[in-house]
């Protein structure tokens, strides 16, 4: 953690939006460099990096990082099918050991950033209940389910918050000339995506004119700290969604290295993450400043 | 991480508001036993634990800590004198290496779980302010200050926020037979704990009848992911003070023998951990619930 040393130098696979935003967050920090710019079809035996951030559509993550890691680059991707994440882990993990690198997985805001609240507020109120409630923003699998229904021409699906983690669908439809709006409200709310939430339809001249990347969570916890119960914690936030999962990216391309310093190989989530390992600086000043 | 192995054994050393809390705290927790509660003038080689709590007043932190991590065994604390952080952490540092143990001091809710959030809103947005608004709840140290003014029988200084890490002092002041009020509240303002604050003084019957534990929190960062400025994050917490308290020790004994079973040897603040190591659990459960 000196400052003596040359910047770590970090490359960005992929550039989306999430790509886009990493790449702000990389010349706004004072450790890092961009290592270069590579498309998901570039020849990975080019990247010359440190650690590479993966920002690729989310199932192409584990291809790219077994291929990386086995180089022996640390890795940092935002997987975010929340059911699949700890066969990731697990898979990479043995790819990471082998090669002594370290790859940070599923580094975004949810998963990511919001998962080591939550972890942090089952410490502090070991027994009760969390309710994570997301949004206004868009849901990108909602999105696409929506797109995909005959008639629609483009479509955009917000998700409201309802509390206690019940959540209202926003759909907003473009249809292609002559299509019937019935028909596709119909063929919308029965789909899986939408058949179990409070669902509302709404036709519009142009979904693009409604396009925004606010997002937001109100993160809840009613619980018991040892004997005493109505201990409540909240964690809010409303953020540009792919600057925020950029910006957690990049620290966490900060951590990987740390980590491999410390010779701590493997395959991590963000709730194995010491906060410190995000952050810049030495250790005395980040103390200092922050506890 | 285990469920087979015995269970963690914790000492309480001190027996206030904390030790008590601690205690509930412990017995609630599936992985921990009750290794025995100890007064501060108890023998401290007649300690037999895996982890003792120091809970005692934060000035006698160090002595106790030092002795304890000298025959090996891990300590918690939560001192929490913002200022000389630091130097404890340096001072328990080399004790602890030199016998292959852990400490993690500061380990309450401020310094503590809060300075784990504001390491965390910081790698979430790099630039930007972070206020954090204390109360409504009791200051001891305003507490103490108003309590030793001539006069004064029983006293409670209330901490209100105002925002932006502006607080309002709320000073209750039980006074001694025939002491003069107006001598009384002018003592207090002159004191230079309340003479850089808005303060009020007023006198009441019973300052005993206002007792209550309950404290909070309003943290609030607006910062810059990457070259996006808006980023709005909101930690708060409505809380009984000496049960979180008791419970983030209890917490950081597990996370302390962790740190010790992986070689991690040193002393550590809480920004130092990984939220993982608070939580009882296989990795695998935990990063299924919480990831």
């Amino acid at each position: 953690m000196s400052n003596q040393k040359s910047k770590i130098r970090v490359a960005i696979l992929g550039y989306g939006n999430i790509g886009k935003a990493a790449e702000e967050a990389i010349k706004a920090a004072p450790d890092i460099e961009l290592a270069g710019i590579f498309h998901h079809n570039d020849c990975l035996d080019c990247i010359d990096a440190d650690a590479v951030l993966i920002c690729t559509p989310t199932r192409e993550v584990q291809k790219f990082a077994t291929v990386l890691a086995a180089r022996g680059i640390c890795t940092v991707d935002s997987f975010d099918i929340h059911g699949q994440i700890w066969s990731l882990r697990s898979a990479l993990d043995a790819v990471c050991t082998a090669n002594q690198t370290v790859s940070i997985i599923s580094a975004g805001w949810d998963p990511g950033s919001d998962s080591m609240v939550r972890a942090l507020l089952m410490a502090l109120a070991p027994k009760g209940l969390t309710y994570t409630n997301f949004g206004p923003g868009r849901s990108m699998g909602h999105t696409v389910a929506a797109k995909s229904k005959p008639g629609v021409k483009n479509a955009l699906s917000m998700t409201i918050p309802l509390g206690t983690g019940i959540h209202r669908r926003m759909v907003y439809v473009e249809l292609e000339e002559g299509a019937d709006f019935k028909a596709v409200e119909a063929a919308i709310l029965a789909d899986d995506y939408f058949a179990h939430d409070e669902t509302h339809v709404i036709p519009v001249e142009s979904v693009d004119a409604l396009n925004n990347v606010a997002h937001g969570v109100n993160l809840v916890r009613n619980g018991v700290s040892g004997e005493t119960h109505n201990q409540r914690f909240e964690f809010n936030m409303t953020i540009n969604n792919p600057a925020l999962t950029g910006q957690v990216m990049v620290s966490c391309a900060r951590a990987a290295l740390r980590l491999k310093e410390r010779g701590e190989y493997g395959a991590k989530t963000m709730i194995e993450l010491a906060p410190i390992d995000l952050l810049p600086g030495t250790k005395e000043s980040l103390v200092k400043a922050l506890v």
